[in-house]
């Protein structure tokens, strides 16, 4: 073993760590390997199953002061191992199918660690170069997917150096509040005199055009970003409106039209409509054909958050249950979900390559007029080459790949939620559309109990039944076997009161049925034991 | 050799990505063996040094369409190196001086690949587990460099689920866009009946306060990225008034209270002062400690940009340049930058743990109230691990090894300053304050005609040596050999007017002054050849 590294502050064993690279055999290079070799492994063996409380977590990483010395990078390695790895959650388990993580392909993590050597800085062309026109053919990609424009749309415009086709950003989040800053920003467009709001703000741009307020019309299940967005842009949460879904969880346009309508009556312009391609929570997609037309009629911008759901693109065979989406103005869809790229890769089209003119900006240094810098067209300013990870993943798995990934997901999801219906002490709340659903487990007994209850019982029964399934999922994470997540919907069976559900997401392709059926098994096994149950609703159990 | 991977759509192929590695003598396992054992030899052979033009590189990525069929990681990983590779930047090059761009210290690389392979998504615990307080601990560490508060501050709030003492952030750009969030939702906050600008937006905030318009004020070497805040977050970037600068590229807080009087007696409310440490063009650091006495002269928030600045911080030799910084509200510091973090961290800070209240969100199915879930406070939603690497550099390298770093940069920016000014045909533009300096390439006898010259001749004499500067600038990236950058100043040496100037980032600790001179060298041979040269300049070279 070569000697120690940077454990004194002098400049040579500085100057080491920036030029000699870690010994094959030291600690960190052993790590590396069995990552390289088995991640699956690797995460298996190194991650520990039960939890530990998370203050106790917190007391390795309790000082708040920078450690003066420098430090061996083997016994940093250790150290990381035990009080982080050790501690981390297994998000690429096939029974962790709570949240929307998976396996990811094993060639994306040496193409991970190209993309950190190169550290290229997709801002400008001068840090970026061929990532710049690889950035753009991935924009160009996934906008013919949705939007499938003709060769010579995309022969102008995917290299254009006056635009963008859309904008690669470091999530959904940033997606959604780039869509409806663009939206905003070419509805108070300058006019005459009047600059716009880019240039004189918000309050400026309403005096100038009249209206007494804007709104954004979005189904109750839209994602908390919107929220964000709302807040952010200076419209406020309060106006962007939710509308209520059907009893699968797609909005109702016709409710959504009279809103709009009454909105309009008072003076307040509807900016846009927000239709959800794959609900967070449920996994359902809005009627996107029918808010098209609706925001034609209204003369508003249409924009899909298809974070989860765009992915279903992908497939010839499932892709029609987004139908609509290629009249929409701008999509939203996250790589770094069902298109299996790790975190930090999302993605905004724009239908229109004028759009990103609203938010075009230039500087001195950098983004010049002119220049083909994809900087002046984001929301963020240095970013790293994540595009790549797409590309490799577009490529390397292809389109047929991907449709098989997308098609077997929805399966699982439907053959987990025949095992539930199965099953008689356990509930589908949700039917999956995509491969979400959500469950509970309520008991015969306690489905008889509510039938013939007062609705003062009834609520006290609702109540009981939250916090169980509350419990129940909590204890099933922190014995480390598998997870789900949970959520509060408003099912119309339970008098459309807030329901504490399981939330799954089956898009790892490695969960098998036989992990599926596993779940289950621990569940009822969970419910046996669980200490809000026997203390109420046991008594229900006669 | 085993078998190929995936060129074939077939279930077992397709799952056999997800679930074996790559084989190590497969084409990618050879790539990454040769970035573990020698990066800089890698990205030395592998990149071009001669620049494709950029046309030429984008007939690599025509295509707008995502191919059908599946493609052999190998073939993929060949395609890679010729088209992508070798046509990035060689942004680790000691001779790679033009932008903030640095050799990484080497254990990035396989902690990189430790952080993808256990993709955790940091906006909420469960999906990230101890990474959670370990983003909170580099929040709590970067908090203290910069505010030094006690023990029993942090022991109170590093860990607390009811606030944050920072963001992390993909960059300084979101950075900077946050902090302004928070001191325009602090403004124009609840009161009353009043619900708050996050709920009612821009508009019904100022019916309520009656502010006539709100200002940001900051100098005109601000980033970019401020106006872009200006505009997504509804103020307008025409109220971001710029404050003209003295001779060393600080902000003149003089004229910046005048302006600030004038506003205010207008009815228009200062929302904030943005004080840059560090700018980008220059690397001048504003009276920080002058600015924060007239925030609170105004009542309003104080915000310092030290994306690149901040690091300074670490050095206890040079930390004294940013006196005033621990009376700001909030502060930005890019890790990507002077940290020697790869690219996609960026912070910002709040003096206030009550300050992140601001822009607190919740949902139904994460970031529950009460929860440690560090996405309520960010505005970004899921974002990857990279906490741990500023967390590893920072116990890596160490306080006193950063030090060293920082110290090195200056003095090395010192050196070449020196080196400028002993060329008669050089002209020092800048001078360093941090590592950053500007000048240009202006003969001698040019200088003398330009002193000789009528006012239409010095226009004229200027615009030639401005297009002269482009062209040499462009004309030595081109060679692939170095690379200086180039921005505009007004320096009052050219009567204020715009200069275009050679601009230097002397970061990278492997620049050695042999490389430095070697760059001035190659630029007086650049000049004698340089057509713009010919053509406009050298008839004054009598």
């Amino acid at each position: 073993m070569g000697p120690k590294r940077c454990a004194v502050a002098s400049e040579e064993s500085l100057m080491r760590i920036f030029t000699v690279p870690e010994a094959p055999d030291s600690t960190l290079s052993k790590i590396e390997l069995e990552i390289s070799n088995n991640l699956a492994g690797f995460l298996n063996e190194n991650i520990a199953a039960i939890e530990k409380p998370l203050h106790d977590i917190e007391k390795d990483f309790q000082s708040a002061v920078i450690p003066e010395e420098p430090m061996f990078v083997s016994d940093y390695a250790q150290d990381i191992m035990e009080q982080l790895v050790a501690h981390s959650v297994h998000t690429a388990a096939p029974s962790f199918i709570g949240h929307m993580t998976s396996a990811l392909p094993h060639f994306v993590l040496p193409l991970s660690k190209l993309m950190v050597g190169l550290n290229q800085n997709l801002v400008k062309i001068e840090t970026s170069k061929a990532f710049t026109p690889l950035e753009r053919q991935v924009l160009g990609m996934m906008h013919h997917l949705a939007y499938g424009a003709s060769d010579k749309f995309y022969d102008k415009w995917m290299h254009s150096a006056s635009t963008s086709l859309g904008a690669f950003c470091s999530g959904g989040t940033v997606a959604n509040i780039t869509a409806l800053w663009i939206a905003r920003n070419r509805l108070l467009k300058a006019d005459g005199q009047f600059k716009g709001i880019a240039a004189k703000g918000m309050v400026a741009a309403m005096l100038h055009y009249g209206y007494k307020g804007l709104a954004v019309l979005v189904s109750e299940r839209g994602h908390y970003s919107l929220g964000k967005a709302a807040d952010v842009l200076g419209l406020g949460r309060d106006n962007f409106i939710a509308i209520e879904t059907d009893a699968n969880n797609k909005v109702n346009v016709p409710k959504m039209r009279e809103q709009a309508h009454k909105l309009e009556a008072q003076g307040i312009k509807v900016m846009a409509l927000v239709g959800v391609a794959g609900t967070t929570e449920t996994g359902n997609i809005d009627p996107l054909d029918d808010m098209a037309t609706l925001s034609e009629e209204l003369g508003c911008h249409f924009h899909v958050d298809a974070a989860w759901g765009g992915a279903t693109l992908l497939s010839a065979n499932n892709r029609h249950l987004l139908n609509g989406i290629e009249r929409a103005d701008s999509i939203t869809i996250d790589a770094h979900k069902q298109m299996y790229v790790p975190m930090g890769a999302g993605l905004v089209l724009f239908k229109d390559p004028a759009a990103s003119d609203a938010i075009e900006h230039h500087a001195e240094y950098i983004l010049r007029k002119g220049s083909k810098d994809l900087g002046s067209h984001t929301l963020e300013g240095s970013r790293p080459g994540m595009a790549m990870l797409v590309h490799a993943c577009l490529r390397v798995i292809g389109r047929k790949g991907y449709q098989m990934l997308i098609d077997k997901g929805i399966e699982k999801a439907k053959y987990f939620a025949s095992l539930i219906e199965q099953e008689p002490n356990f509930e589908l709340i949700s039917q999956p559309e995509l491969c979400l659903l959500t469950y509970r487990y309520v008991p015969v007994q306690v489905r008889k109990a509510i039938e013939s209850a007062s609705e003062q019982e009834r609520i006290d029964i609702y109540a009981a039944l939250n916090r169980f399934t509350a419990s129940m999922q909590k204890r099933q994470r922190e014995a480390g076997i598998s997870f789900v997540s949970r959520t509060r919907l408003t099912p119309s069976q339970y008098d459309s009161q807030p329901t504490v559900v399981f939330r799954v997401v089956l898009a790892n392709p490695l969960t098998s049925k036989s992990i599926l059926q596993g779940i289950l098994d621990e569940q009822k096994a969970l419910a046996k034991t669980d200490p809000i149950f026997k203390k109420y609703l046991l008594k229900y159990m006669t």
